[in-house]
């Protein structure tokens, strides 16, 4: 077994991740989150709100998973959001035409599908299921397409990212945001992407969690105000040079900065936030990094693009998070399909006089003459030049018809006029998150097999030397672990039974997830809650009854204090999400 | 203007609620929740999560919101799950049927295809957007259908509710529960339902949200150990008699049980929960019922069933709860659909000795004689009774055919034996509720116009009295009040502006989600933060600068009081989520 399957294994038996649709026979491309997971998966997204929406500042929205069609015209993702399909003839299953050639050229998803019909053919290559011929490649688009209304009604598509619905509120978000650059705003929530070919389990998913955030700013002014907050971090860049040569390097967003490897500061700030969550949540930071994207992977329009990737066992270095400079292509995209100015009205420091060249047609003379077409002639008129308007009569030609002007029913003349402002279009920078896959290295990252001694919680009085034996342990932290504290009664007898779920009570008042188990050995109770990655449990014994204390286990040391019931769930409180040092907690039981 | 419109358009105007796809023209069925809007659901959700995850016990899972198409073919959605459609012949407009004649007869939703078409036509009922003739009423399916994968790949849904990912996942729960009942599972997430013609704004969506409870218990055993928690809480209950009566009567949960209104404790336990949720987020309990299902619209399999409704200004009693006992009927349709068993095995307290008839054909002796034919011919002869074999000549008939079994190859007897369990299928017992529904009432439920003291923080000294002006107020709980607190420096000046900042900081590193207002008038803050529920506001003065205190404001009752920097954090914390009484939060200012 890989750590994957150990992972997944562990996942599946105990409830963080099970295939959907088990009952019917699965399907591909979709996983639910299980009792611990959906748990762990909320711990995370709290984590998110908290930086993004509570300390920057970038309110949430939610706008619905399914879109109608003009959002996705004016996005691209009607015209392009695709992969290449390559069907079999023989036996109908469908492929990744660029998946068939990867370990044939280099960067197999850059290639036209021309391109990959002739590599498929030189090299001869098969249906991998049944050896048949493959047909030629053709584009799947990858959205999700459904009908509004009755009677086929209107086209609708499940959203392929959550980005969509935060860019056509920018007016409304403008407003709600006083008229005033820079804003921020994000919106955690189901994306999809209807893979022709799913086969990286809970890596590539049909249906995911993306947390995003848009933020607006002034193309002119791209500094951060906080960059020094981060200027010291270091972080493991793999550059568009660094690519080239195949190294890594460690450094600091301030440096990174001063070599211009990173574009500017407001992008620096946002990868180093990438990077600063990504470890809360327990990613190790020596299996983080952050790749530029390369000039020909780059989007046509995008300033600069850096991927967060995260190492795993079996798949490699993965991509959890995506940070780019977008610049203003998506509001332009919008204003030009929904033909509404999407801008920010800039007011200067100081007015500036500013000459232009006007020209003003005298309608009430043009109408009687020009009648119907008089509108359209002074239109034409108005974009004239001085040079073109300089002569008695003024030739106007519209579609191939040629209309002559009295120069006297036209004025024109230059005007030197105060602007105070301009209107500008923002630049976006987006981060965007891939939760699910974040989760799973999280659980990758926190997995661990260790040799501990044996019958742990046991009397080991006997003089023997205790044996070895292997646990498992989930060594999420804290902050993030589904089942905070679990409590523990000794031994199943009610006179510590009482206690034991009087504590439950007290420690759910406080806002903890708590577990209450009684069946089995303590040791084997405790081995059940390394598994889940409970940080904390609390054993009841019969000395509890005397002296109102309990004990306290720390799983990642396995090592214990005694503290009073009085205020026990404040303590642990602190423990989970105040950083209390364990130590302190209580007395160490040696 | 109506409630709906005031509300309506301040939500609009302050960034709660927006109509999706605006820049696009919009479509029927759908909205944004803007930042305001946003955190709003989030906080009522939280408490939902408080009560029924925390509390209860009922871990949340999460389970993909496109579903294969067993699932719904298991669940009736398939077969079901629809509206009766009108079309106009002349221009085409599609109507809900059933809307069209209800102001004709009682229920229209009870009445079938034919019998509405004969309403129709004999009330000469036309097209009410065009006056055109209108076509026969046919069955229009609610889901939203797409296709998973290529080549049109296999049917998928938009899921119309959160439960069927929880009914699937049934032995998965069973097992992480250890096997035992009662066990309790939760969603919060989307659901779709494709309206027709949805025409009520935020009370009839295609995309909302739901938070469903699946609670399985012990069909023989629905007493609800905590009942005594709830025994004296006073509900209003529109039981099947008094909706008969057309009275509704104010109850306690233990008088309806002793009186035989709600089925039994369980069920009675989740209606008292439902309802303390609801106030807890804000509704006021005048404005909140509880309504049985009548007989002929209850389900055929359901036991009991209750409806919370809530009372709004143009709309009447709406539902936003649904609390029903179940029975087995989810859990035996998909065993049924699936070929599975999807039981619990309870062991009894004492084993139990059961007598049966028991027939042991002789297959060795079988085999040799009916070859292929032996295995039906021995399941046939188990299906026999004890007379059908008493004969030296046994005659099995199968497909027509006869086969003649000497009775020497069959053994059957009466046998006792100890069996120590059964099988059995779980109750369920579903609160499911409207999230969107509960929001849009909670609002309604906290919007005030009242008139006040005009130029409130303004110098009043000059003797005058002061004029009243009118404020628009949202009550909302501090609890689920979007933005906690406002910080505002009394004039926009740099000695003022950096202290305020430094609050902010505080305040944001406690958790507490504050904005800072420095623009326009003090008073004209106090009136934004009131339009938008804001409970309680933070003014930074010159006075401040010495005494190191600032002044709090409380927004129902516009009264302050004075309190120090140092800790104001925690002040606040305290007020918005422990209850903390306003008048203990510093000095009262007169």
């Amino acid at each position: 077994m890989d750590k994957y399957e150990k992972v997944i294994e562990l996942a599946k038996r105990r409830g963080f991740l099970w295939n959907s649709f088990e009952l019917y026979g699965g399907a591909a491309g979709f996983y639910d989150y299980g009792p611990l997971g959906s748990t762990l998966k909320r711990r995370i997204e709290q984590i998110w709100r908290d930086l993004y929406v509570i300390h920057e500042g970038f309110m949430e929205i939610e706008t619905p998973t399914i879109g109608i069609e003009d959002v996705f015209v004016a996005s691209g993702h009607v015209g392009g959001f695709s992969d290449p399909l390559c069907e079999c003839k023989k036996c109908g299953e469908a492929f990744r035409a660029d998946h068939l050639v990867d370990n044939i050229v280099e960067v197999a998803d850059a290639l036209s599908n021309t391109e990959l019909d002739t590599i498929i053919k030189d090299n001869d290559i098969k249906c991998p299921e049944c050896g048949g011929d493959l047909g030629d490649a053709y584009e799947f688009n990858l959205m999700f397409q459904t009908a509004i209304g009755p009677g086929g009604g209107r086209p609708g598509y499940m959203r392929p990212e959550t980005a969509q619905g935060m860019f056509v509120n920018f007016q409304r978000l403008l407003k709600f945001y006083r008229d005033k650059l820079p804003f921020g705003v994000t919106q955690i929530g189901k994306s999809y992407r209807n893979e022709i070919s799913p086969r990286q389990g809970v890596i590539r998913l049909r249906e995911f969690t993306q947390a995003e955030a848009e933020i607006f700013i002034d193309p002119r002014d791209k500094t951060h105000p906080n960059i020094e907050r981060f200027a010291d971090t270091p972080l493991n860049l793999y550059s568009q040079e660094g690519q080239e040569r195949g190294t890594v390097e460690q450094i600091t967003i301030g440096d990174a900065l001063k070599q211009g490897i990173i574009a500017h500061e407001f992008l620096a700030y946002h990868i180093a936030l990438t990077n600063h969550f990504l470890q809360r949540v327990g990613i190790s930071p020596e299996h983080l990094r952050f790749r530029q994207h390369k000039k020909d992977e780059m989007a046509h329009y995008a300033i600069d693009c850096w991927d967060a990737e995260i190492e795993t066992d079996r798949f490699g270095w993965i991509e959890v998070v995506g940070i780019a400079d977008r610049t203003d292509f998506d509001l332009n995209a919008h204003a030009k399909t929904s033909k509404t100015e999407l801008s920010v009205y800039i007011e200067y420091d100081e007015p500036k006089m500013v000459t232009s060249f006007v020209v003003k047609p005298n309608m009430g003379k043009l109408g009687p003459i020009f009648k119907g077409k008089a509108k359209v002639i002074a239109d034409a008129l108005k974009a004239m030049t001085q040079e073109e308007l300089e002569h008695d009569e003024i030739k106007v030609v519209m579609d191939g018809e040629e209309f002559v002007v009295p120069s006297d029913l036209v004025e024109f003349a230059e005007e030197t006029v105060k602007v105070s402002g301009e209107n500008i279009v923002p630049h976006v920078i987006e981060p965007s998150f891939g939760i699910d896959r974040i989760l799973y290295c999280t659980m990758e990252h926190a997995f661990n097999e260790e040799m501990v001694k044996a019958q742990e919680g046991k009397d080991e009085e006997n003089g023997n030397e205790p044996e070895e034996e292997s646990r498992v342990v989930f060594k999420l932290k804290s902050e993030v672990a589904p089942v905070q504290v679990a409590v523990l009664p000794l031994i199943t007898k009610s006179e510590l039974i009482t206690p034991a779920k009087d504590i439950v009570a007290l420690i759910r008042n406080r806002g903890l997830l708590v577990s209450y188990d009684d069946s089995g050995t303590i040791g084997r109770r405790y081995r059940r809650n390394d598994e889940i990655g409970t940080p904390y449990s609390i054993t009841i014994d019969y000395e509890s009854l005397d002296d109102k204390s309990v004990t306290i286990r720390d799983r990642d040391s396995m090592s214990q204090v005694r503290a009073p019931i009085k205020d026990i769930e404040n303590v642990i409180y602190s423990l989970v999400y105040e950083g209390k040092k364990f130590r302190t907690a209580g007395t160490l039981v040696q």
